[in-house]
């Protein structure tokens, strides 16, 4: 049996570095030859993961076709998402937690999706179901990206399967899972060292909506004052990139990781201005709003505005 | 929580009827209101499968979206083979054995596939894993549906987990697989009420081979003897239905599913009659071939000849 690559997907977060090195283990366990790779270089919180678990990092390609003829893909389906010479290489098996988009394969494959909050919940499942045993090592890193995925069970997108996963897991780890949760998220929502050009970049997103160009980026935070008392950096920033890359609205999420609660921060046309009040039923004070019980992009941002377009 | 329904492709066969039933019974026993129907008339064999254990057969249904807001896939996932208004429903769960293809949806959901030789042989594994009990009725429906797509464990795409699905259900059912299982095809594959036109016709595709309209209809039968004996009827049916479809070749596979054994008709053009002969190899003696260990269309008859147009 020629050996395949696992990886998840570009710009690799906690889930897809995790999800590899489980499925890779499964399937060796099963006697298969493969490895986990990634993506793209590691993000602060993984790196504190890898570390605190004493897990060396997957190495990154660029390409699978010049290695392998076969890989298994975590975390991600779609092809634009996935590693750049994906039309090349034959895909075996799937184990993710999104919807399936800009998918196709030729022949049969093993595929398991389930619509829960962390690919390494569905690992955790297919562990038990073939029981292999799960090592104390393995177990913390399962557990931690579960608890960067559901933001330590918090975001809407948790299911019953993900506070099980994580209490099993956590059992198996010997870790106290809320403190450690803690740590591991603090770890990666470290913005004292960045600049607020690097920050509104991080993890931004342009939505086409009716003529404008709004952009909205997002930043994970367990420190809010902190975050806020730089609110005079980020408004700068956002008004210097809405300039230089015409957008006509900036909102810049200041998410609390730990409580679901968050800053926004805005800039651009007044009666865009207006529209974003409205979209989530709030005055913008001097550029901000809170918006307490607010975490996903996806679920709690982007419909509301959206509407009001 | 609001009532689903469950269907196999279109033209459904033994599994994709049974599967149907056995996801609804999974699904049921998980505190889920689903309901199996089918996507068209129950085939002969599956009818004396129904019959055999006692299974009401599932309603027929021509669309979804009156009834339903949302669906279950069994042993299909293309938009092509499934119920026809399939846009305007959201698809839940899919258990299938198939490529994925031509398959998108908006949200996270249940998929399960696994490249074995039935739908089927993966619900028997999700019942294991749930640990959820198969009554000896739905073991007798699902034993059937592996030997159907399996020919009896005989065609090249048996798997080891079929083999083994296939024991454990005819433990649990009571039957003697093998003599079960010869009875059954031999229901499936009767060819004595059907007109030579009727045959050549229902399971019959066409492929466009560089310029050539070729038509490749396949029989299953159990006693060969009885079927070339109607050579002539089959030759003179071939031939009326390639003048008024203008097919430039017709082949009709007749397939002994017993011994993996098929005896292929031939009509049409000289030279179109001279590719067949050398994409196996053989002389056609008086429109006729004998093509021992070959049963499947799509594996073992289509890429030869493909290869020589």
């Amino acid at each position: 049996m020629s050996k395949e690559l696992v990886f998840g997907h570009q710009n690799p977060d906690t889930d897809a570095i995790v999800a590899a090195i489980a499925l890779a283990n499964l399937q060796n366990k099963l006697g298969k030859d493969v490895e986990a790779v990634a993506l793209g270089e590691l993000n602060d919180e993984t790196k504190f993961v890898l570390d605190h678990f004493d897990q060396k990092a997957p190495r990154i390609i660029e390409n699978a076709a010049p290695e392998v003829t076969a890989v298994m893909l975590v975390d991600h389906n779609e092809a634009q998402q996935s590693v750049a010479d994906i039309a090349n290489v034959t895909v075996t098996n799937v184990v993710d937690h999104h919807r399936i988009a800009n998918f196709e394969t030729v022949a049969p494959l093993y595929y398991r999706a389930e619509p829960v909050g962390c690919t390494s919940t569905i690992l955790w499942e297919m562990y038990n179901e073939k029981q292999i045993t799960i090592s104390a090592q393995l177990a913390g890193l399962m557990l931690s990206a579960i608890i960067s995925d559901t933001l330590l069970l918090q975001s809407p997108t948790t299911t019953e399967q993900d506070k099980t996963a994580v209490r099993a897991l956590a059992e198996i780890a010997g870790e106290d899972y809320q403190a450690y949760g803690l740590q591991m998220l603090k770890a990666g929502a470290n913005i004292a060292d960045k600049t607020a050009e690097d920050l509104i970049d991080e993890d931004a997103k342009t939505f086409e909506m009716s003529t404008a160009q709004v952009r909205i980026a997002q930043i994970n935070v367990v420190d809010l004052p902190e975050a806020v008392a730089r609110k005079n950096e980020f408004v700068q920033a956002m008004n210097n990139s809405s300039t230089n890359n015409n957008y006509d609205l900036f909102l810049l999420a200041i998410t609390n990781v730990l409580n679901s609660e968050t800053t926004l921060l805005a800039v651009g046309e007044h009666t865009l201005l207006a529209k974003a009040e409205q979209a989530f039923g709030k005055q913008l004070n001097d550029n901000l709003m809170e918006l307490p019980g607010v975490v996903s992009r996806k679920k709690q941002i982007v419909p509301p505005l959206q509407e009001q377009f």
